[in-house]
């Protein structure tokens, strides 16, 4: 079984989709603490040996094969693990239709939200303010959406959902109460923790060298 | 030959994408205007007949059939026209991992930030800094890799180009000059300019009912 290596920070719900996806499958893998604050995704050691994009997730195996974004791990390991994935070509669009939207709306807009509320702690930071009406539009989107549908694309869960979970177990860290404010994102977040394999992000990435 | 209405309007770059890709390929197509500043994809008509995610572009055709997100409609395209797609799964991944990276960094932020500029003309709001800031480090990141490569993933043009060019053929608009900040991007640029079939955003997407 091939081992694979995650290079992930505890604080990261980008690389959380992967952590989550490989506990998912059952895969055998090991957290790589990449020291973010530290400023280690802008060194140019990161930029040239591990992402040029300077960024993780990065998922590392065979000692030298490594993919970064998190979308396009999700799609390789659903792939090797034939599991969260697709059944025809239309389900295939609408699963990257929701993993796009999910990358330029709802996972990076509520992550530079909670950036600046619980990392950074400048709630007051007029930018933030931006970024909490863009993604509060996002979530508004995904609650309706999920009102006719128990998973993203149906009844079954697929890695457009493991993705865009990814910042959605840190409810308290931007102030959002799932149950009063979207209770169908509450209901679903409560559907994909049910399945077998789950955990918090904070119990599956490390925040310091392991 | 299937025509294909676009939903797009004059200053929507993730639109621009498609309109190029459609006039590259040679397509039959035409513009059905959206009245973004009027709000129209805000409507409740638009997010239940149009598009759920209250975005331009989509695209249209056989009456009843649509697709929405710039990357997935590229993607379809390049597959029902076998032009600019990649030949095999790496190269596949690498298309992918260009296109996400896109979507989060080099579109996102800089068509916020031209935005903030340009559009809604307060250059000066403190979250223009932060889309700026993110912005150019993304320019930064694009004009390193272009260094060593003529097109995003090689020697010939993908959907990762069209892509990625959405909004950088405005580049007064937001205040950069690619021949003096980030001349690798400008070179780049202009070999998709000379592709048969490219046209300035301006000249394929209306600015009012057609």
């Amino acid at each position: 079984m091939t081992e694979y290596t995650l290079y992930c920070f505890h604080i990261s719900g980008h690389a959380y989709k992967v952590a989550l996806m490989l506990n998912l499958c059952g895969a055998k893998w090991k957290p790589r603490w990449v020291d973010f604050r530290g400023g280690e995704t802008r060194t140019p050691e990161y930029r040239e040996k591990v992402n040029e994009q300077g960024e993780a997730p990065v998922l590392e195996w065979d000692g030298n094969k490594r993919l970064s974004q998190s979308a396009v791990i999700l799609e390789y390991l659903s792939e090797q693990f034939g599991k969260f994935r697709w059944n025809n070509d239309d389900e295939r669009r609408e699963v990257f239709r929701w993993l796009f939207w999910d990358n330029h709306r709802l996972t990076s807009y509520t992550a530079t939200w909670r950036y600046f509320v619980s990392v950074q702690k400048t709630p007051d930071h007029p930018a933030a303010e931006v970024f909490r009406a863009r993604a509060t539009a996002a979530m508004d989107i995904l609650n309706k959406h999920l009102a006719a549908k128990k998973f993203v694309i149906g009844d079954r869960p697929t890695i457009a959902d493991i993705s865009m979970c990814g910042y959605l177990y840190w409810p308290e860290e931007f102030g959002v109460n799932w149950e009063r404010d979207y209770p169908n994102i509450g209901r679903w977040l409560n559907d994909i923790k049910a399945l077998p394999g789950w955990k918090h992000p904070y119990e599956l990435m490390p925040d310091r060298p392991v």
